[in-house]
């Protein structure tokens, strides 16, 4: 099946997303009586994929917490695809686009172990302090990550 | 918060979606370290939202099973608006949109115990079979349930 | 299916078990592929148990903190009876059961909508302070909570 | 924290155990507000662990489904020991215990990542057709594993 939404359109000038994979096992009890993942599921695998990228960028919860913020997420959006099925090891790529603002846009692929598309998704993560009151400036660690970023550190 | 988005426009014509409410507690296994229900739970609020609604009306997981289709959700939305706690009573209101195709779309509002927004989202279903090919047609129950719905049955 | 287990045998001289009774309704997201609640799925029902209990004896997780303790739980078992399917109604049934000692015993039995016993368990929790350090002195709150309970507060 | 429980005694003439290892990391969504796993998500780590188990012994839910039987767990026993916090990486140690009758007997050893018992329990699961029908006989396919168990097949 054929999916080319484009969640995060990319704007001139704008680094191209940075981008982590990593894998999963469908656990049995993430399947539901019709023998498919139940879709309320797939926010795990979107928070799997974004640890792994977090552990490639360095950008984690750790990371937040040691500069004073929170990242709620305040958006989420899934689009269903292909059912998952008990045992199927699938893959998630998980893809941070660039932003200006203090905010994460973060754009998910989930294929299933034939490599086909699941489910595609997106967050978006706004910063709190730790008393969860919205921070509009964006926060001095996300200003350098943003720099390492333009100076393509990771490519 | 203000909060005005429209997922799915009324069109001219279009009888005004049928809505159920339900409560539900907030339990300690739902909320995160930071004191907040995680994120990827709300699919469930969503969940018991589209199950009072079949109460009310007569559109349930039963109705689909022997009327020999599913309603699997192809797509989920979710806007994140106030934190909720532990044990906060929350309302969902759950609002079933005129659709002429063979889908159902739900818009779901979620309630903090001093009734400001803390969520809303919407799902899309489709119909398949019970071997999961995908129905274009509407089924025959469903013409129905919209016959009533234009005839003010519930009203 | 028969079912006499006594896992706190009543010592002579004890007051009986405080018993409280709650409701839930199975959700389609708790059901496994072969139509059956996960056995995974049933510690929640117990924690509804425990929060049922607490709302009717005074004895929650908000008492807890107020006294400065925590309350884990340091063992659970759990025997399963009968299976349970979606949208069953169940009745869970919590019990105190009396200690002398810095413990809380409870006892579970859940019921399907027919009355049947579908599984019974029972846990134990001890108490720590804030920082997590096991207290071997019943807390004051609790040798209260006894007090009444042997005066048959409740009766 | 000393921990010798002895869950299936061993019998004279028994084959000794066997034994699989997994590792798993603790997810965000796993951590409750007080900073620990909530103690009822340890059933889906032993669940990773029987999964584990049958990956190297050959004895999975499809192995089941292929012999037209299901396993399902009638009991399961869990001792908690020290607390894990979000992103520890846990050692889930399982083991199969001899068994003359138609059950599996698994006792399960989780450890944090210093390699400290975290929680330990078992499981015991009987055997039923497809309709949920109890097998009072041991499935031939049980029996011929445990004759290679008892020639030391996998020693």
């Amino acid at each position: 099946m054929a999916f080319n939404k484009n969640y995060f359109p990319r704007q001139e000038g704008d680094p191209p997303p940075l981008t982590a994979v990593c894998e999963r096992r469908v656990r049995f009890e993430e399947v539901d009586v019709l023998g498919m993942v139940w879709h309320g599921r797939y926010p795990s695998f979107f928070e799997d994929g974004r640890i792994a990228f977090g552990d490639r960028y360095g950008l984690t919860y750790f990371t937040y917490v040691d500069n004073q913020v929170m990242a709620p997420v305040v958006q989420m959006h899934l689009d269903y695809k292909s059912p998952l099925r008990f045992d199927d090891r699938i893959t998630i790529e998980t893809s941070l686009h660039w932003a200006e603002t203090a905010r994460l846009n973060f754009v998910y692929t989930i294929r299933n172990p034939q490599g086909q598309l699941a489910a595609a998704g997106y967050t978006v993560q706004l910063f709190t302090d730790l008393q969860g009151v919205m921070q509009l400036m964006t926060p001095e660690f996300l200003l350098d990550f943003r720099r390492r970023w333009r100076d393509n550190h990771w490519a």
